[in-house]
């Protein structure tokens, strides 16, 4: 893992420092690694402190071999920087991490919460949307159906956002995975997508906000409105979101 | 400050090490102080540390003169140790800090958070059950009515754990203040009710888990059942709480 | 001190997210600030997350009054974020802060101990250069002959760079003050000077990195090899540092 | 690495908030743990945190299957609460935790860091007594001569106090290990030996301040004046510290 997260000229920790196509220059509230080893639920490391600057980060990657990882670093669209508001979120082998936001979420936040099953509203740790997104996501069966589960909730968030007069974006580029399948979601209520990049390389898929390498080559975008599927022997495939018009034009 | 927080021989520091009554034996999740001083919203400070190691703890406590502030030690009931949820809470010039525990909060905690108003659930900050029931306290008009929302929110949480079947007990030692008048409310819906302590010393009420020196005299347990109401001026008055007594026999 | 710390469009709080002029991009690597209230020991709040996502900082800051008071955000140049690496640094009523570095510290590190004395050596914290330069005027009388001590200090420094041919430079732009006099040392002994303003305005003294609004005026920049020496009554005068030449082209 | 640090009923996890036999009931100053993978040199973890609130700390050890690892939670004597203060301490390959402490540190903390080489002195991360034996030994020959080394360091602390007219104990529970190799060193000047137990199972070798389990059986005491050696496959053998009796007369 430490390959991907702090070796190359342009890595997860180069990035917690300066994003070359985020909107906010910095991601320094937090960051998050979640990885699978032997069991079936991933590991967690997630702290406040800026990715930069973890010795932690930096030893425990050093150690880790992982055919499938994530990692994140936060820049907060206004929650508190805490450990529970840092991705990746897990939820049994489910993980989770998400740059984007919910347009005018303080004002639907209970709402959104609302498409939060009690079962899954037990396992919310914070008070992210983020983590919103994701648990109201397996309410609606990210287990038996990941792709209509996700559409599900992006469609429910928009009319609710659309309900409550909401002109702020929904924007997002999540990756979602039980362990063995990974399902990146990219698509934006308005015509500003946080981007979201794939590479296949020596049979392994990095999905990533930025290439890990400026200028390297191989790094592809996930378009826009669709969800990649990618199970480990085939291609990737791309699903579009169905997701009505009225909502998002651009999806 | 100093001289309550970090000086007496079973001062706040002291006590986060060693609790001499309380079912914890470690209050190490964290703390926090709120004090009042020029402005009318109380200054937070509050951290995840263990109090008794915190350096700023000690220097900032040795800066502040304050006619009121609150100091708490946080020992968790379940919920993550974030700054967020540590006490005391803050809404405009309203402070709350909380022992206790609602029985059975993870099976009724949406339904606990319902008691929220729209306009306080933006303030929603943390997960514990002792913030939900501070905000909740805001919503039914702590401000203009502060007994009468205590004893509602204390009521209406009664009767969502009867609904659901909770056994586990309610129990409550809280203290309230706008930054003039103080409310410290001690009940418990079985036997077992935290210790809440206050003395009058010098004109200052100081309302305490347990006696700031040990063996020291001048303390008085708040009793059971009861909001204890302090202004600053006369001697601190004693309502009882009127919860029906299906939901609280001890109270 | 919220004015200064949190609300001028160029604030602390905003430089630690972007300096305009240092030679890091990000000041996330924790920050501090020292106050005077009424006691002769300044109070203290250091802390390692950036201070841009502090709620702690902007709470204190908004209470506190205070006619002196220093405030900090860090770029490490190599050592650790930890509380005790944070600026500012206090010994008894003197505190002090930094921007700056010893070239080639890891090669004269004991060295640069070595110029403290044993009274002083027991108050060393953490492991930064700075606070070693600190420690050092201290023991060299900073107290008694606050210029001299400080000439000193920079001086032998510079001996045991020269003697270990240590080619990288020495740059400081430091603040030091016993809570009435105020010191600012400017100097480098390479081309490159950590810039260095202040701003009388008021009555009132305001040195630092960057000036607080952009385009503001009034701000002066601490000339290069001086000390700038600030009583509180007269205008600040500036003492030109003696450094031998052939340690300091430029001071 | 779950089984032995959070799951046994006197776990890592458990000893933290109660040690049964240790002067200070609560070891919240941090914790660490370090362990050896598919490299050379160990992955440390560190926090400031209490252990028995660390989510990460559970998580980890739940994924992590390591051979060979330390776990460590501090009660700090005197020096601060920083990650860099907190154990197993690591160079290269070699790692090193500690319970117990250098009498009148603050005294001869520069004679003792003295002890470290230039070449190890760059690796001094924090300010502890045990970081600086630990470096001392290294600089001593840890690497070569591993019992040698700690017979000297120890002497010449011992010496060094003898000189200082300090009368306060040298008191060590240490386990050291380069990834195959285990020393683990008990002694004291003073009749007060810090408690160290090992035991031997399933070919494993466990040692602990404290057994895992509570009268649990299969765990012995490491011989007070010892270092116990232990190589992975025979026995451990026990190898009496030589050193002299004027500084040492418990040994």
């Amino acid at each position: 893992m430490e390959e991907l997260i702090s070796m190359p000229n342009h890595s997860l920790i180069a990035q917690s420092l300066h994003c070359a196509e985020a909107k906010v220059n910095t991601n320094g509230d937090g960051f998050g690694i979640g990885w699978y080893g032997h069991k079936p639920e991933p590991g967690l490391y997630r702290d406040t402190q800026p990715a930069w600057g973890d010795e932690n980060l930096l030893s425990i990657t050093k150690q880790l071999k992982s055919s499938l990882f994530f990692a994140h670093v936060r820049a907060s669209t206004g929650t508190a920087t805490s450990r529970s508001n840092c991705h990746p979120f897990s939820v049994g082998k489910w993980m989770c991490m998400h740059n984007g936001q919910i347009g005018g979420y303080e004002d639907i936040r209970r709402d959104v919460e609302a498409l939060i099953s009690d079962e899954f509203y037990r396992c919310r740790q914070g008070t992210t949307d983020s983590e919103a997104l994701f648990l109201a996501m397996m309410s609606h069966g990210l287990d038996v159906d990941p792709v209509g589960s996700v559409q599900q909730v992006l469609a429910k968030t928009l009319e609710l956002m659309h309900e409550n007069d909401i002109t702020a974006p929904l924007r997002v580029a999540m990756a979602l995975t039980d362990g063995e399948r990974l399902y990146a979601v990219r698509c934006s209520s308005d015509k500003i997508v946080p981007s979201l990049y794939y590479r296949l390389h020596n049979n392994s898929l990095s999905v990533v906000s930025e290439p890990l390498e400026k200028g390297g080559h191989g790094w592809y975008e996930v378009p826009c409105g669709h969800v990649m599927v990618y199970g480990g022997d085939n291609a990737p495939c791309f699903i579009p979101l169905d997701i009505p018009d009225k909502f998002c034009k651009v999806a």
